[in-house]
């Protein structure tokens, strides 16, 4: 009976914020999140392999990295390859309206150590992301491995400050303040 | 009945690697390991949290990375207090003696999911020990956690080129080849 369901995967991490918000992430079962959303468990099995992966959004994140370096213009060092692939974060993935949504995603992870285990391995692969990324342009190992750090620390900071903040600018205008401190400390290593 | 044995989490460590390098990591279960060692479950449970934490060696490393860079000398750099950190985990855990052990133990680790993630977790912890100790040196937080990132990557690096190679380098001399590179690709970033 398998329909497709307009936008299931939003629902889905809706209803799981809210759950996880009110009754804490334990309590919690992905059944009661497929309910919540109005979907059925296996609706639930085709976005998700298990609860803990409802905040952590596949492989999109990964993707989008990989896709804003690729198409960063063709003289563009490693930094600023990895600056145009955080733009293409801010305009794909982390928009205004996303805002106090990731200030709750990151409330209750940060209650978790399970969740702020599986967060940390998901930095791991998006440096890994940008890091394939960037020697798909010929950026030698060492600097793209580098570079990706950088751009994951600075996705990490940028994050945090853009969804704690109501000041109106977007992510992408911290993510590029933030590698310009990175480079500026990495002058003075 | 507990008594001190000695060297019993080196005994247990030597066992595990046997059993997974030989039947493999998920067909050993922790009774096998003690057994092997010559010593009791509740030996093994006082090294030890679970099988899986028997070749990472709890905080061991991360206490000698900390050590390292606050023994650093007074007027050091972040990546020179980072490079004395190095030499120290050259000098009390990755000797020459231990070199086959690390090539046998990466041998296992690669051939495992589960144990791959429990180290990419291990180096997070390295890195914001290294984070933590640079800042008690008054490091700026920026700096800290590049020099920090750094010392992670060459640790990461000099621990594979060490373990694989036998010509008679040391893991420290690895180690400061491998951030002089790294510091050298940061100029073109």
């Amino acid at each position: 009976m398998a329909r497709w369901q307009p936008n299931a995967s939003e629902r889905l991490v809706l209803a799981a914020l809210d759950l996880f918000d009110g009754r804490g992430y334990e309590k919690t079962t992905f059944i009661e999140i497929a309910e919540r959303a109005g979907l059925t468990k296996s609706t639930f099995f085709r976005h998700f392999a298990d609860k803990r992966e409802v905040l952590f959004g596949g492989d999109t994140m990964a993707g989008l990295l990989a896709e804003g370096i690729e198409t960063a213009p063709e003289g563009a060092t490693a930094v600023e390859a990895v600056a145009h692939a955080l733009d293409v974060i801010g305009r794909e993935a982390f928009t205004p309206e996303r805002r106090e949504f990731s200030a709750r995603r990151r409330a209750v992870i940060a209650a978790n150590p399970e969740l702020q285990e599986r967060e940390a391995l998901k930095g791991l692969a998006l440096t890994a992301s940008m890091t394939e990324a960037l020697e798909r342009r010929d950026t030698p190992a060492l600097t793209a491995c580098l570079a990706a750090q950088l751009g994951a620390l600075a996705l990490k900071i940028a994050y945090e400050r853009w969804s704690e903040t109501i000041d109106g600018r977007d992510f992408g205008e911290y993510a590029r303040q933030i590698l310009r401190e990175l480079q500026m400390a990495s002058d003075h290593l």
